[in-house]
């Protein structure tokens, strides 16, 4: 495996861990369901991303942390909705029972609902910087969250019946996994007031990256152990989903995890300022085991 | 029934039949199970006292349309998720199927997640303002959304045994209903850029009307008839809620109505400007069949 800036995620992990949602007795069962699953874990690509794409800027790590923060609360929500029953209906995540298992159905759908709307909360309550860099930044957000990012991406998913072609498979993925993890690049820069000139290297190497998560999620699904994955494998198969294994077999899978891997370094030399930490987190995401 | 200010309640509606959610085929379906619900009808109460407050206060109801509609979307939102099967499990809402009855469990669920990042991209995208009073109306949106709001008290109602007290069952339904029917009449307040004190009457007679509204939601689901209400009346006490009636009787409701009314009435009092319309919405919430 290769390295991880491990001091950012160690950042990410200590701030995640001291948020609380609840003021009052009455809700700390639902604080407690939030927590429950965004303290389970993982790698934190995205906020670490958010992270390493502000410090290649110039920027400090922490003056974008309220951001991170909020981008894995996001995350953190999809992955309960996405667990229901009604959805891929998952027992385990992480190696852990998902959230509706734990906290029956219906505190599974409000710790996801909860887990965004305090998202957007925590942004504008503690993200600073220029007013409408703040909005840019939150207004790129949303998009990546709504119907023209991972909901809209989540929903080609449901609807998929086993049939879809290439091209509508990039089409649920750009949407599901790589708007989130584009805008975790991008926030830090909206931020910072970057043009769309500067912007621009960050988008191509973003959208790049969406793309190469997704494959090599792909080929994990087949290739990993339970253990590794925290959950049982081929469940894509099980579901009846199309994926880029399904498609186009192991091997050219894998040649074109290779590929995407290359376009999305190639895209950070275009990109003035220090990018380690960046091709650290891009090595990482095609060579990770879980 | 009292009269109601129609002329901005046909405004919300001919801005909210113009949205659209999906910019490709493969989302259409969802854009269509979303706009299912967000133009099933209705009094609008919600976005109809944030124009009526902004008109209090001198502005154009135009100016406060899209955070209008973003609140609207919000409430649709809370909607299909409360009537899921793992929720309260309602089949029909203002006469029609709901959501997960029409499309499935899986696209309701997603139709809600869309509507809430939809409303909250609608916002930052259209609403105009200064920088820091869109970003502070925001904020008391996604605050009476959130766990403090809307979420919270719905995670209070579901943790609910019918064991409820008067002191809990205030609580339930200032979170629930209570914070974002506030949010309507302080969101124009804080777009205009109000201090605390020219905000103080407002955010009295907004406390007070969401008190009013749900005393009068309990004693109509024991009084209306399906017709009227456009789903089974009786669905609290089948759900062994605790309510208003259930808590008080129907006759000490009534007068507690009658008194939250008073005081609602007595709050426009000292907010400075014409509060003809927030007198009628007052009237009709008391007074309403449905």
């Amino acid at each position: 495996m290769s390295a991880y800036p491990d001091g950012l995620r160690e950042l990410v992990d200590e701030y995640l861990s001291r948020l609380r949602f609840s003021s009052e007795p009455a809700t700390e069962g639902l604080d407690g369901a939030m927590r429950y699953s965004l303290l389970a874990g993982g790698k934190r690509v995205r906020p670490v991303l958010c992270l390493a794409s502000a410090r290649s800027a110039g920027m400090d790590s922490g003056a974008v942390l309220p951001a991170a923060a909020a981008i894995e609360l996001i995350h953190t929500y999809s992955l309960i909705h996405d667990d229901l029953p009604a959805m891929d209906d998952d027992d385990l995540r992480r190696g852990r029972e998902t959230s509706h298992v734990r906290f029956g159905e219906d505190v599974a759908i409000l710790a996801g609902d909860g887990l965004f709307a305090e998202a957007i909360n925590h942004f504008l309550a503690h993200q600073e910087g220029e007013p409408e860099n703040v909005a840019a930044a939150l207004r790129c957000l949303a998009s990546a969250t709504g119907v023209g990012g991972m909901v809209g991406g989540q929903y080609i998913d449901v609807a998929d019946d086993g049939r879809l072609g290439a091209e509508a498979l990039r089409k649920l993925h750009e949407l599901k996994t790589g708007k989130l993890i584009a805008a975790s690049v991008l926030v830090p820069q909206l931020l910072a007031g970057a043009d769309d000139a500067a912007t621009m290297p960050y988008r191509r190497y973003a959208d790049e990256l969406g793309v190469l998560f997704q494959i090599v999620d792909d080929i994990l699904d087949v290739t990993g152990s339970d253990a590794q994955l925290g959950k049982p494998h081929g469940s894509d198969e099980r579901h009846g989903k199309v994926t880029y294994v399904s498609l186009y077999g192991l091997e050219r899978a894998r040649e074109l995890a290779a590929e995407s891997h290359a376009a999305a370094r190639d895209a950070l030399v275009s990109i003035e300022g220090n990018t380690a930490e960046l091709e650290l987190i891009t090595d990482f995401i095609r060579t990770r085991q879980t």
